[in-house]
Parts: C-alpha cells; structure tokens; sequence
C-alpha cells in the first residue's frame, strides 16, 4: 500500500517506463555482479596503509569498486570491460551502504524540471564577494533568503535574529564552529565531546591537524574533566536515529547542534529548534551531498564573524554556483508547498511527502526482513506529532542502526561484509562492534538487494 | 594604439554602446561618490577589534562600504537612499585596490553566450562521489581533461605522470599540501618558510588553527634553523610580479609551487614548469573568484593520497556545480584558440590576447602616471619570450607592488589611504611599510579612478 502512494507520486504514465527500467536494471545487476565481486576482492586484499578514518577512509575508497558498478547499473547502462561483457550471478554483487549517500532522493528531483535547473552565465558570479553588508561577505542573498523561508515552511528552526553563515557542507561549518567557540590564547586546546554513539567522522575531523585550539575528548557520557568544553548533539542522531539533547550541562560548556536530519522524511517536526548554535546541510535536506552547501543558524554576532573567519581563512568562502543551485533547488521544494511545483504530468511534487512514504515504505520493509531474521535487531522509536504533516508518527531515519544479536557474531560489519554489505561498524561511532550504521538513502536498486540480502542471510 | 587593439577585440559596433555607458558611469560616479565618503568614514572610525589578518580582515570587510559602490557605479545603476539622490563631487570617492578581486574579466566573459554558460539541472551530480577510480574521488572528469587541455594549449605546466587534485579554491589546496607534506608523528611542527615579500595571506592561513603539523616560520632568506622545511615559491610573486626559485635549497626541505599567476595575461611563457606540486586556480587564471575552483599537480601519488584526505576531511571533497562551471570556462578559453569562441558580431573571442592587451594597456597607464610623480615608483621586468604568444614582451603582474620614494611618507599605506585609495601595506607581506600592493584587475571605472588619483597625489 506504501508502495503505491509513492507510485501515486509520479502519476500513471510512468508505470511502464519504471518496469522496463527495472528488467534493464535486474539484468545488467547480473551481468556486472561478478566482475564487481573480483574487483571488490582484488582491492581488499591489496589493502596495506593505515589512513586516518573519516568519511571516506582509504579502506573504503577502495571498496568503491562496488559503487561504480551501482552507478552504472542504476544510470541503465551495460558494462564492457576491453570489449567484453561478462556473465555473473547477482547474489556475488557488493553492494555498498557504509556512507550516507543520498541518492534516492534523485528520481524525485528528474521530474521537477526547469524549476529547479540552474542557468548560470559566465561573467554571473565572478567575485569573491557576495554582500559586503553582511558579517557573512560571502553569502548569497537569494540563498539566505531561501533558508529562512524553508524553515518558516516546515518549521524545524527558528531563524529570526540569528546570523546565517553558509559553507562548505556543514562539514567545514562544524570546524568553523570549533574555530569560533574557543578561546585563541587558551594555554590548553578545548575538549570537544558528543555522546556515544557519535558521528563517526567527527573525532577525525576535531584532530586531523592536531590543533592547539581544541581536541577530541571522547564520549560526553563519560567526560569528567573540568573546565569549558564543547558538546556536539546530533538530532535525529547519526547513525542511531534517536533525538538527543545535551549530556554534560556543566557550566563553561558550548553547545553546537547538528540537525542535518531535522527534516519531515526523517523524523517528526516537533518544534522549531531554537539553540545558538545550529548546524543543516542540503545533502541531507534535499539530496544535493555533491554541492556541498550547509548553513549555520547563529545568534551570537561575534561567533558569526568567527565562524566566517575560519571559512575566509580556509577556502576564502564558499561556492557562489553551488549557492544559487542551493537556493534554487530550496525554492523549488518550497514550489511544491505552494502550488507550483508540477511533474510532466500535471502533478503536483512535494518533496518531503515524496521523502515522508518513500523512508516510511523502506523502513517497513526492513523491519519486515529484520523482524524475520532472529540474527539481527533495529531500535524502536516513539511516535510523536509531527507539526508539518498533521498527523503523528513514528522516525525513519537515514541510517539503520542494525544489532547483530547471533551468539556467533561479535563483529557485525565483518559478518555483513562477508555476505558482501559493506556497512559501517559501531566501534567507528565510539559504540559497540555488534552494531552497525547501514545507509537507508541509497538508489532504489541497492535497496533492494539489500532486502534480498537480510532475507537470505542465516 | 593599445587602447585601439582592445576595442578591436569588441569590434566596431560596440564603441558607440560604451561610450554611452561610460558617460554613464561617470555621471553615477559623481553622485554617488560622497554618500561613499561618509560611509568610508564612519566605518573607519567604529573600527576597534584586532582580528587574525588575512583574505579579509575586519578592517577590509568594513572598508566594503565602498566596494558595494564600486560594483553598483560598474552596473551603471544609480543610487538612492530612502529616495534621495545625493550630489558629491567625484575625487571623494573611496576606491578600493586592497584584495585582488578579478572582475577585469568579466567584460571578456560577457561576450561569451552559451559557450560559456552552465546548464544544471536539479537532479544531476546529487552524489558526493565524481570518479571512484581515481585517487581523488571527488574530481569530475571533464573538469579534470579540461585542465589537462589548457595547460597543454598553453604550455605552462607539465601534467604528464601527475595527479590532479581539485580543491575549494588553491587556498585549501596549500592547506591540503601542507597536511600533505608534514609528517603526522614529527615530535615538532613542520617550519614553513617563503621568501619576502610573500602573499599576506600565507602566514595566518599556516597558523590559524594552531597546528602541531606545521608552523609558519617566516622569511625563508634569513630561516636557519635545521631539520625538514617546506618552502612555498610563489612564481610569478604575490605581491611584487618577480619569476622565483627556492632560495634554502638544503637536504629534507619539499617545495610548494604557487602558480597562480603564470598564465599569458600576467607574464611571458617561457617553458611548462615541471614541479613535484603545483598549484593553479580559476581565480587568477580566468578570473572566476566566486567559482572557488582550485587545482594542483601532484608527482608523488602519497602526496596526492594525503591532500585528497584533507579534502575530505575538511569538506568532504568540492562543489561538483563549480567544477562543471570551471570545466565549461576552461573549455570556452580552449575554444577561442580553436575559432570555435565567437562573440555576438562574429569575432573570435581569445581569452588570453583580451587579459594580456588589457593588462599591458593598464600597465602602460600606470607607469605614465607614476612617471610624471616624484612621490612613486614600480619595479623593472625583464623582457622574455613567451612560447604562447610568440612574441617577446615584459611581465604585467596581477598587481603593482608600488613604492612611496618621498622623504615625507614612511607609509605608504596610510598615505595612499588619505588619498582615499585603499590598498595593502608592504609590512602584511613581511616586507616594509614604503610599499603597497595594489590590485591591476578590479573593473575599469575603479582603475580609471586609480590613475586619475596618481596623477594629482602631491
């Protein structure tokens, strides 16, 4: 029934289309599985070098064997190697789920069109400068303007009097947001602490260059020096998917909010968040991981102008392209709500219902595989009232945070690497090796597979 | 005769169109110059807080005032303020030469149509990954082949047996080589050095997050301390135009190549340069700023490796949008040199014939002025070959490292300033107060300012 609501979405025509694609798809899965399966080999066994882990650690770069191949097989093409096609079984592909690509989110925005195509000229857009007016010299008007009216559409974060200071992903704005909150001429770097499970990229990130300003403190359950610090809440959280609030409370600590997942397909909009520190990312709100713009809510003027120095410092601001693309794409998810928004055919796309049935169609469908599976286990979230859809309901996160829960498996991300799921092990997010994060926002077909997968796997 | 070949490359159609707008301008100019006074000037009197220098420092940042203007003279827009127009006279106005924004350029690109126009729509590069195959993952190929393509079209760079290595601009880039080249287990921070005068920039950029990898250590002439180094060679020099060479040369030191400036329009071409790393950026080499769209040319595939994970760990790789943009104005560039860049009145549009007659016009200009007043003088080039234009000639850097010769002024800064001309003291780039960088690549109305000033300055 879920599945024909997301159907319903797209309008009847494209049915047909949808079934042929998927016969391509299937095939082409199993002529590339086995070559994907001997590459995937090849690059693990020619694994030496211990890098730092983040997002995309050098052990993962080389899995990326697998997630080629789930472009081209999700782009419709075939797959020749020197001319060659080759025949394989497709219960030998690798499929990848270790980052939170969000890729699903891309059959909706093929349909919307010219309203959300960006056009930009050559001589638009030459200088570094965007609005010398404001603390941010670097943020695009037209940008800002459209973040403070999607949260004024959904509701999730309050923006009046607060500073919006754009950037690199949010990824960098976490940095700047470390930059701005400690003191320059501290005789001891600031701890830096967020509550087991935490995002597994955050410990790397705070010390990768070994600054004097701050350093990564560990788990905030635990954290028992004295002194000012800072905690990180994640909420919804990565990977786990519960809603966090601040552990530590001590007087001297600075609280930074990563809301990257504070959106209606992921979780129910309670209320608006309302803290001085606030953290988004459109690869996570709308799907755009490669334009890499995420924005900061800030109330205090003299942690903007911090934070706008570090982006200055570090990459003398932020793309003005990606910007307007931002801006354009926010617009058009805003389009939907208004009325504006349509498909080819006549329809009406409204992006977070699009996101809403298809994370709730995915999740009960794991729930399902997983409920089947005495193996394996998935946390149970509250229901609540999510203010934006009108009606109560339960979180569908981005990530599953799956529980080997077999006597014989202690390392959960091994045994699903064996039965070739890559996925991210619990140790990585300061947890338990027992667990892993599994990427719920992957392409359609890889989905699929990995459903097929939970059902077989004993 | 300079000033003729430039409108040559407008064709004859144009001449009446500009000169219309520059009566425009200049009439927009006198009306808006005062209200720019007074805002210059109270910006300057609320100036209080000390912030790390840098691309933007507050200072500059509230000396905006009169930027904003700058690009609202340039549109040829007037200006109101609750309605009002105000009368001032022009030689009040604030002009401002500090950074090196490229926006000479963007009379070129205007001309340029389609071929240098980007198409995006919403549903393309929504994934954080461009070519899993390379080492570095987040680099599109098209931008990478277009790279490949202008250096051989221009011959200033060798890319055989390189990696390319795309950044948010090469300012992260020189970040990424410093993470690169540092040892993460040396018991001291890595001393970074550069010759004096150096780009202003380098030293809070080195510092600002208090690394224990590396550390700035100043004029590489006078560095003698022992164990590994890396020297940054800035060829042409940022601030002073110089071709340059390393100057410690000992056992255990690595060198970074800031090639920013060596493309036709600033110098003779005289050979591919042919380092271990290099780096280059649209900023400089097309003007694109906002792009920010950096790249460097890696030897040692570690290297490489390592700058690749700054990236990601920083900003979890670059806009996917301005590497498209990038990709698309390189190509435009390369077509102009294969008759295939036409403007609107059928002439073929050269990229780098534009830069160079513009700047040696300018330069012509601005030796003339400085010429005729006791108060200045410029550095001397040597004329050489240059392989692309085949043609010798003498360098026309980015900027002019102007000296103030009279008894009168120690500063040449402040005194310029009084002038109401804001540009870079030489003391920003480890060098002495009787200098001033100024920028050679702001829009004709500011330079048109800027020698009207030099020629009464007393």
């Amino acid at each position: 029934m879920e599945g024909r609501k997301i159907r319903g979405i797209w309008g009847n025509k494209s049915r047909g289309r949808m079934h042929l694609l998927l016969v391509s798809v299937t095939l082409n899965l199993v002529l590339l599985s086995g070559l994907l399966y001997e590459r995937g080999r090849r690059a693990f066994s020619e694994e030496k070098e211990q890098v730092l882990p983040g997002f995309c650690p050098a052990t993962e770069v080389k899995k990326m064997g697998s997630l080629e191949v789930e472009s081209r097989i999700s782009s419709g093409r075939g797959w020749t190697e020197e001319g060659r096609v080759q025949k394989l079984s497709s219960d030998s592909v690798i499929i990848n789920l270790d980052h939170g690509d969000p890729t699903m989110f891309e059959s909706f925005w093929r349909k919307t069109g010219e309203k959300s195509t960006i056009i930009i000229p050559g001589w638009e857009k030459m200088s570094y400068f965007s609005d010398v007016r404001n603390i941010c010299w670097f943020l695009e008007p037209e940008f800002a303007e459209e973040v403070k009216e999607l949260h004024k559409l959904v509701g999730n974060a309050e923006t009046e009097g607060r500073h919006i200071i754009v950037g690199t992903g949010s990824t960098q704005l976490y940095q700047a947001a470390l930059f701005a909150l400690s003191p320059s001429d501290a005789p001891e770097p600031m701890n830096v602490v967020s509550a087991t499970p935490y995002y597994s990229s955050y410990p790397s990130v705070t010390d990768f260059l070994k600054s004097g300003l701050y350093k990564w403190a560990g788990d905030a359950y635990t954290f028992d020096r004295d002194g000012p610090y800072i905690e990180l809440v994640t909420s919804p959280n990565n990977p786990d998917g519960f809603a966090r609030q601040p552990v530590v409370n001590r007087e001297g600590g600075k609280t930074i909010y990563d809301l990257a997942y504070y959106w209606p397909q992921y979780a129910s909009i309670t209320a608006p968040a309302d803290h001085d520190l606030m953290l988004f990312t459109v690869s996570k709100s709308t799907g755009h991981a490669g334009t890499r713009i995420g924005w900061a809510l800030v109330k205090d003027p003299e942690v903007a102008r911090r934070m706008t120095k570090y982006v200055e410092l570090n990459t003398i601001g932020v793309s003005k392209d990606s910007q307007l693309r931002a801006a354009k794409i926010l617009r058009a998810v805003r389009g939907g709500y208004e009325g504006e928004q349509e498909s080819g055919d006549g329809e009406t796309l409204k992006f977070f219902d699009f996101g809403r049935l298809l994370m709730a169609e995915r999740w009960d469908r794991l729930r399902d595989a997983v409920r089947k599976n005495p193996i394996f286990s998935l946390p149970e979230f509250p229901t609540a009232y999510c203010n934006f859809a009108g009606e109560s309901g339960t979180s569908h996160p981005a990530f599953a945070w799956l529980k080997c829960e077999a006597e014989h498996v202690d390392d959960c991300e091994s045994f699903l690497r064996s039965n070739r799921i890559l996925t991210r092990s619990g140790r990585q997010f300061g947890g338990d090796s027992r667990y892993v994060r599994v990427s719920m926002v992957d392409r359609d077909e890889t989905f699929d597979v990995l459903i097929d997968r939970l059902n077989i796997i004993r």
